[in-house]
């Protein structure tokens, strides 16, 4: 990739943060840039992860336990993000991606699993070329900072007000 | 699809909507789900369509011209917009597709190339278990109190100010 890489949030209480960052991923192997999608906090299997299969130049990794976070961390949930972190570390020394999704590292920082000092020596430790893409609620003020570009995703309307569950193909 | 469908409008001057209409097609189609991905105003091949030809479930129709259009649209524009507008409302009545996306129209309204009433009626005319999702700056407030789901994509801060192009399998 010829282009410098910058550094992408997307956060904010509404939907379309990870969706937005699938979406990223596809224009970049549309272009037959070589991609690598980490999920932090998030161990679940996605409707997502079976259409993502099909691309080879698209590596999937997660690093969260299959339940949600319920107000507190277990310690399996502190080792999960900080193996991404490490392997996210390690991609950035060894491999050659041109897009970098840190899915939920937002959350991650949220729930104390690693800092926002940790995180922003992510974003210092990426290659120059690579584009970096952070998603989730509650990016610090720091994270805001260091991003080139910061996208608030607000909910202005919600039908999960109306009493609507997840649904599989739509929001999982 | 089993599920209810639904509206949902992803607006604002922040980037990601399109690249989450995108995602959501991408779950949809991991789910084994049949989606229409219609963009409005943009005629313009981008990287994304590439990735998209993967997905025999996937159809892809772009009713616009190459160009932006600037301040005015020209008559092509008009033909193209409601060419497509006809084109969705036929796939209503004839298609199953489980998910439709309209790239865009908030802008074919916004430029007057069909009204947010048209809009509305063709929102009227989905099939029950179809999800829809509009994107695109400017959504009226009709589309808004029209919606079931309604995402702000809010500009925090961008790199464009920092006077970036639109770069390949990044913005294009």
């Amino acid at each position: 990739m010829k282009n410098k890489g910058y550094t992408q949030v997307y956060t904010g209480n509404g939907k379309g943060k990870t969706t937005a960052a699938i979406g990223i991923s596809i224009r970049a192997l549309g272009a037959g840039f070589k991609v690598l999608f980490v999920q932090f906090v998030k161990g679940q299997k996605y409707s997502e992860h079976k259409a993502l299969e099909k691309f080879d130049n698209l590596t999937v990794k997660q690093f969260g336990r299959e339940g949600f976070i319920h107000s507190k961390p277990v310690a399996e949930d502190v080792e999960q993000a900080q193996k991404g972190y490490n392997f996210v570390l390690n991609a950035f020394k060894n491999d050659n991606y041109d897009v970098v999704v840190l899915d939920e590292a937002n959350i991650a920082v949220y729930f104390k699993l690693f800092s926002d000092d940790d995180l922003i020596k992510l974003i210092d430790a990426k290659p120059k070329n690579c584009e970096l893409i952070i998603t989730g609620r509650y990016a610090t003020q720091k994270i805001i900072d260091k991003a080139d570009l910061v996208t608030e995703m607000k909910d202005v309307k919600h039908y999960y007000t109306k009493g609507i569950n997840a649904r599989i193909g739509i929001e999982k």
